[in-house]
């Protein structure tokens, strides 16, 4: 019996040296969309697990490399942690307060790009396993680290690797990257995830561009393609117009609707933080409904456009070129090959065969039931580290690639960590909450401890 | 009489000199639109006017400064020439053979931004005036220049300088500040150009940008709402669908439809040199019906789209704000005012009450008659620099503030100068062909004595 007290000492008592080793991960840039940073970060993971014992290897793949760590535990069972070193581009750098990859404590907070997404969980990891050993000698379980570098692009080359490490990265149960509180404070146990299908659409008519004056009336102009093209993708109600698109999105369950009933409404606090003028989409105000929105329907977002002159003031020139980033959030069983699919027909039927698709990532929805017994031990973990009872969140609305695990390797993935609804996570001023961090460990290692049990 | 094969000869003699100083003028940067180089350009224009003999003052306006140059002449007639000294930003840069503010001379062509449009032809003006006044020892005709600095930004001060300073620009004839040659090399004869209205639309609706996971199917995205804005502009066959936005345009005349029947086709080479790989629109192929579409139709071009992430890779980001430039071509009568108007209560009308209008300038399409005898003296002034026959072209389909002379100045405006097809205005490699200097050096002295006769 692991006397969790005293691992909550060791916690609290080696919080500084945590948080330390935090700074010194998110001060190494690791930008996996603009490749910055990246062999560099690998290695400093690899190092920070090989300081603990682990046996460590670097895997090159077709795009960032992944790290496997690997060491042995008291208990016969395997516990997978799945985290991802890389993070997303800090731009725009001038909405930061401090510097993104200069971390800075101020207020109780971390700042920084990657403070939360991911690189605080890897360290709420580590220092959960340093306080168990550090408790009880030993590790409770065998653990094994799957650390990627391409999670914030779409994971394009994880899926190749865990099929082709099944064995390797054999496991009965995997905390996932990330976990938290909600608004309230209260512990969430996250038990789903969108998938994704990110596409550039890249369209060029010309050479070169052409004075507006000279064109205006005569050359195809691309910016007003794509602007043709785009709008046959979705209507101003939200609804997706590719044919086919909704095929094979499941609505949720009576269980599902029932979880989501059961959530806190963080509407308000919504509204206020993004500052959404005109509220949400369809008039919709909060409650259940908002919340199944949420995750429950699948998506079409513009991330992106860039098309001519963006400059200040004016430049009156006929673009030759014009691109959108779009993400596509797809929901079970939706599958991010089969959009693409369909995204490029019903281009082509629509008279935009000119357009170009990009595939730059996709990964499929995935889930783990709410009855599986590792995710009532990490129910109970959170009862007894957060003092309250958890929020069960059957799907979220952000993508990861969970299904190549959880189906690959037939795991379930449960989530713990120090998010929080205000970490802005991709956006400036990305933060931790530092009595989250040390709650979110403590957590973390009742899960490992009860797992080894 | 003048002995203008004296003047040519002495045009020829002093082509270093004006090289020279136009390179000079190159080399100053004077981007209206980012405010770069502007003081210092205006400086160097009316010091090569004063070096001259002529009276300068450089007027301040809400923007950027006009420069007013004043000399006497034999004659009592006076000549106004209108001319800019600002230009079009240099980028993309990586397009550019040789740097744009770095004049240099290849292959008999001088490059770099503003060689063309329209500081060449400041050069053309002033090579004129010197060799007129070296071989007859005084200019034919009272000589004042009107040089502006935001002809590139739609002459936002203009309008307003020119009716408050009528009297000191009172003029018999004006040339205007280009011309020059087609792709084969014969001379044309401007009469018209479009009017333009000129606006950047853009929208914001949150504070700051969401994941695209969280928002992606509660939140308003301001790039969605910027497609679905423009979509209502203008559908895909070209036609422009903000109510009212017709009424004003005028048919071309049976005169006007004779003379672009009677212009030579440039179809082939435009499609050659703009590599338009699907061709002209609506599947157009050339003669007189797309040149009659290139100038009498009016048009809404974007001219930019800024949203969210442009990097490269992906990033899962919900823009919170995004934006277009774009501008409307128009032909007479119609008004920029009145469209802004239209547009305004289209947007409106349409639910995009959200979508902000900044209006970054506008000039009235201008026309001056075939039949006037100044225009007549010009044609003859070409065939005999030239040596054959000119192209009459009605309307041209890029704009400049000529209504703004034209209309309150009661002058009519004729074309001469230094450009051709290849010039690359508005583009990377903007350059003129030297053989075309020289020749319209010598049909600007020509315009300038036969007027003084």
């Amino acid at each position: 019996m692991i006397d969790f007290k005293a691992v909550d000492r060791y916690i609290e008592d080696h919080l500084q040296e945590s948080l330390a080793e935090l700074g010194r991960l998110v001060a190494q840039p690791s930008i996996s969309a603009q490749g910055l940073g990246i062999q560099e970060c690998a290695a400093l993971v690899a190092e920070m697990l090989r300081q603990r014992g682990f046996t460590v290897s670097v895997h090159e793949t077709a795009g960032h490399p992944i790290v496997y760590g690997e060491a042995p535990g008291n208990a016969a069972k395997t516990l997978l942690l799945y985290n991802h070193y890389d993070v997303q581009p800090p731009e725009p750098l001038e909405l930061w307060d401090s510097p993104p990859f200069e971390p800075t404590i101020r207020d109780g907070k971390m700042y920084g790009r990657g403070v939360s997404d991911d690189k605080g969980h890897i360290l709420c990891r580590l220092a959960a396993l340093d306080a168990l050993k550090a408790v009880t000698g030993s590790y409770p379980v065998k653990v094994k680290f799957l650390i990627e570098g391409e999670e914030e692009t779409s994971s394009a080359n994880l899926d190749s690797f865990v099929r082709n490490n099944a064995a390797l990265l054999a496991a009965d149960a995997c905390i996932w990257e990330f976990g938290g509180v909600n608004h309230e404070g209260r512990p969430v146990q996250y038990l789903g995830l969108r998938g994704i299908c990110y596409v550039e659409l890249t369209i060029e008519t010309a050479a070169m561009d052409a004075h507006s004056g000279l064109g205006g009336s005569i050359f195809p102009n691309a910016a007003w393609r794509l602007v043709w093209a785009l709008n046959t993708l979705k209507d101003r109600n939200e609804r997706i117009l590719i044919p086919g698109f909704y095929d094979k999105a499941l609505p949720p369950t009576a269980r599902d609707l029932e979880m989501i009933a059961a959530q806190p409404d963080d509407s308000a606090d919504m509204i206020e933080r993004y500052g959404l003028k005109q509220g949400f989409l369809k008039g919709m105000i909060g409650g259940p409904d908002l919340r199944r929105e949420e995750v429950f329907v699948p998506t079409c977002t513009i991330c992106g456009l860039t098309s001519g002159y963006q400059g200040p003031g004016s430049k009156t020139v006929l673009p030759a070129r014009a691109s959108a980033k779009v993400d596509f959030r797809l929901i079970p069983d939706q599958d991010p090959e089969d959009i693409l699919a369909k995204l490029r027909r019903h281009l082509d039927l629509n008279g935009f065969w000119d357009v170009q698709i990009t595939y730059l990532g996709g990964t499929q929805p995935g889930r783990t039931s709410v009855d599986d017994p590792f995710v009532q031990l990490t129910l109970e973990a959170a009862r007894e580290a957060y003092g309250v009872e958890p929020v069960v969140v059957p799907m979220v609305g952000g993508s990861g690639p969970n299904a190549v695990v959880s189906k690959t390797l037939n795991v379930p993935l449960v989530t713990a960590g120090c998010g929080y609804p205000g970490a802005q996570v991709h956006a400036p001023n990305e933060n931790i909450v530092i009595d989250h961090f040390i709650t979110g460990v403590k957590h973390t290692a009742r899960i490992i401890g009860k797992f080894g049990a």
